[in-house]
């Protein structure tokens, strides 16, 4: 969590946010801060939420886990805010999964990379597939967001194959479950043994580029420095 | 910045940095803290100093603007390290550019996104034109790290063309200059209107998909909820 962050939670008069998440950060707001917490799916009912809160002069923090601009509230808040009257509003950023994972892992994203989300509930398939081939030919290392749920095993296993068209199966890759939370664990295999890892909702999967080995017991993407 | 990040600075022995760097966090550490600032371009001097005094047992702190994975300093120290004994090395990730910069333009990437860095210092030019192609194509946004600095202007203009290939002149760009530190700005124009805008080394620059738009007078691409 960032300085910035946490002031400003210390300063709520109301929470919003997915209930986990809120649970994360309610010893950190002050005792009589309001708390409107929801469930997953239901992002715009906490936007419209929050707005209304912020209409009536409150200062409300709306939550999102890693930074609120990747797939997070940032951008569903300021469109429903721009359906109704005007509030100020102030994006705090934060440290994303790729950047979090990566750091457990070593250093993986010392050269250009693509962030894909595998959740097709938002993003038709066809484009998604279309991205992975794209960042796989074009060498990015890539970083897989949302890469499985119970009910959604496909379209990692499509990722797979769409990756070892261009990679090699000995590609250094990351897995990272609960990065900064309770539980967190992460694991360097390689692409063609991640097919028997064990991923869900809240793992994140950074698959090295070509030039990715492994230094000492790291995953690093080489920056091209003489040593 | 971090908690965490503040916390090692805090307890730091030793501060190892570029020189613009250090002195943002200088004033964090204890007055008793040893500081070693190099210039730029000394990267792998700075990690071999740092991994030196490492080895004498000192709690060295090698600082990073944004994070220190992402075309940071993470990397070249893990190597670095590797060569000579081993060390113990934690990466405490941070605030990367591209979220940053975002949070102040609005909402650009809550969508599937690439970072690519124009310096061809180490990495050659064919590679960085090739990913500037594959992610226009793809319909990534694109966020541009390091554009273009005194003696390097051909990259960006370069960028430019490859860019409206894929995308209409009234694409949503933001320009972000010192994202985070004094002088900081954000400034939203069109991919056509760039090319006249003021940009260096230290400006981000980021590049909607076909789906960006102007909400309010934020920079937001839509995730797809029905409002």
């Amino acid at each position: 969590m960032t300085l910035e962050a946490r002031r400003e939670i210390e300063t709520a008069d109301v929470i919003v946010g997915y209930k986990t998440y809120v649970k994360l950060v309610e010893s950190i707001a002050k005792p009589s801060t309001e708390v409107f917490s929801g469930i997953m799916g239901k992002e715009v009912e906490r936007a419209k939420a929050a707005v209304a809160k912020a209409l009536q002069g409150k200062h409300v923090v709306v939550i999102s886990s890693g930074d609120p601009g990747v797939y997070g509230m940032a951008g569903v808040v300021l469109e429903v805010a721009d359906l109704s009257a005007k509030v100020p509003i102030q994006i705090v950023p934060g440290v994303t999964a790729a950047t979090a994972a990566s750091a457990l892992l070593g250093a993986p994203l010392v050269s250009d990379f693509a962030v894909i989300s595998l959740s097709d509930l938002m993003t038709p398939w066809d484009v998604i597939e279309k991205r992975l081939n794209a960042a796989a030919e074009a060498n990015f290392v890539v970083v897989l967001y949302n890469p499985q749920s119970e009910g959604r095993k496909e379209p990692l296993a499509k990722a797979y194959q769409i990756l070892l068209k261009y990679r090699k199966p000995e590609t250094p890759v990351g897995v990272v479950k609960q990065v900064g939370r309770k539980g967190e664990e992460a694991k360097i295999t390689t692409l063609g043994e991640l097919f028997g890892c064990e991923v869900d909702m809240a793992t994140t999967i950074v698959v090295g580029n070509s030039t990715t080995r492994i230094v000492g017991k790291r995953m690093v993407t080489p920056r091209g420095y003489d040593l």
